[in-house]
């Protein structure tokens, strides 16, 4: 199985399975990691879902995730983030900072708040030994989901917050950027390239824009060029398949981790 | 109607009328300006749509558009473009420059053979009196519309092509760029600068995202403030009201056309 190393699954992608469900599948493909959503492990029960995972001998590589900072209540949800990641074992809480403001059209106030509310929480993960990984999404969530929209925008908040901030490198919200090359060379030289998630981009787009994602293979980006560059940049954690999409939910959970396996040694063995 | 200086009405924003019945509604509507898809130029025949728009005094802001520089054939028709532009008497024509090739996923290579595209047209239109202005299109629309995908990569890609070669800022493709403050101040210092669109950014993205586009006002873009900001860059042109949107182009043409009207009084005029 040593052609899937570094392969973790999200448990976005099996959306119908419980996490003991998509643990299982880990363990029965062969597949060493596992980024695990927060509403997953609510269901399970922090320490049941804690249990569950080291029992398996899985690496948690990601807790998804904190942020949404102009939310009422976002710093005590935040601070909760940063616990349970360290009770499920994982040194790296993924950050989707929101978008607009209900009803603002101030985009650098926006910008500004989530500036404040990453600093203020970057030393309190740090102080529970778990590393904030800011998330550019791709510029058409800026109104709704993630006014932080680039690489070099999430690097420029990681610099700021300090405290081990660092980043979170999505290939379907990043692989437009002309700047993609150098922001990523840039991650890997400061040490802020904390995780790696991948899935492809598919078109049309569908109704809902946030399920447009596919299988490695299957849309227009050239993930293993994208691998290669965060590879050359230094990383070597893990590389994380997350997908959205309704089609890919729809399916029976072994199938996709099957597809999930087979277009990882197809399209990503041997790189990193 | 002096609170309708710089405003300019495209033809792609009332799609349902002829050119001849566009021309009409500006004039009836005190609209200087008017930019001009290549379609409805066809149809009324260039010479007849030179011929309309002169006599009824209006200013053509732009010619929309030439690109698409991976097409077949695309060398010659964007020189008919260029041809076109300066038939019709205006000095600009937009460039939307294509997406991936059909199958390709070599993004690096798109954008090269753009940049080769722009850098062969730029001598042709400068003798025919013509400036190019390249137009990033909504990180959206990289793998299908435009590899060119922000202010500051359409001015890197400008200013390698020299000969008067600027750029389109559309406040739908550029409204979210981190970057963008820096960018059209560059644009302004450089003179590069050559054309303003606007309209509003609307959630839900439709089925088609091509045409979630709204009347200013209407949706999450602080237009105000670009508007403001192209003007403190130096723009002293026109600002032209394009969009695309089905509901939009359901409407009669006349109530349009209203609402263009009395959302610049009310947003944008004094601006500039």
């Amino acid at each position: 199985m040593s052609d899937l190393k570094g392969l973790s699954l999200n448990t976005a992608t099996t959306k119908r399975w419980t996490l003991a469900e998509t643990v299982a599948g880990c363990v029965d493909a062969g597949i060493g990691g596992i980024g695990l959503w927060r509403d997953r492990v609510a269901e399970a029960g922090l320490a049941n879902a804690a249990r569950l995972v080291r029992e398996a001998g899985l690496t948690v590589t990601s807790l998804c995730r904190g942020g949404f900072f102009a939310e009422p209540g976002a710093a005590e949800d935040n601070r909760r983030a940063v616990d349970e990641a360290a009770a499920l074992g994982t040194d790296t809480l993924v950050l989707v900072c929101g978008g607009l403001p209900a009803g603002s059209r101030d985009l650098p106030a926006a910008r500004r708040t989530v500036a404040d509310g990453i600093a203020a929480l970057a030393p309190y993960a740090e102080a529970h030994g778990v590393r904030l990984a800011i998330e550019p999404l791709h510029p058409m969530f800026c109104a709704d989901r993630a006014v932080v929209s680039t690489l070099g925008q999430a690097l420029d908040l990681a610099e700021a917050a300090g405290h081990g901030t660092g980043v979170c490198v999505d290939t379907y919200h990043v692989w437009w950027d002309p700047e993609l090359e150098r922001q990523i060379a840039r991650a890997g030289a400061a040490g802020m390239l904390h995780a790696f998630q991948v899935c492809d981009w598919l078109l049309p787009l569908p109704a809902d824009a946030l399920l447009g994602r596919g299988h490695i293979g299957d849309g227009h980006i050239d993930i293993p060029r994208l691998a290669r560059l965060v590879a050359e940049a230094g990383h070597r954690g893990w590389t994380e398949v997350e997908i959205f999409n309704q089609r890919i939910w729809d399916a029976p959970g072994e199938e996709t981790v099957r597809t999930v396996v087979e277009r990882h040694r197809t399209h990503l063995a041997g790189i990193g």
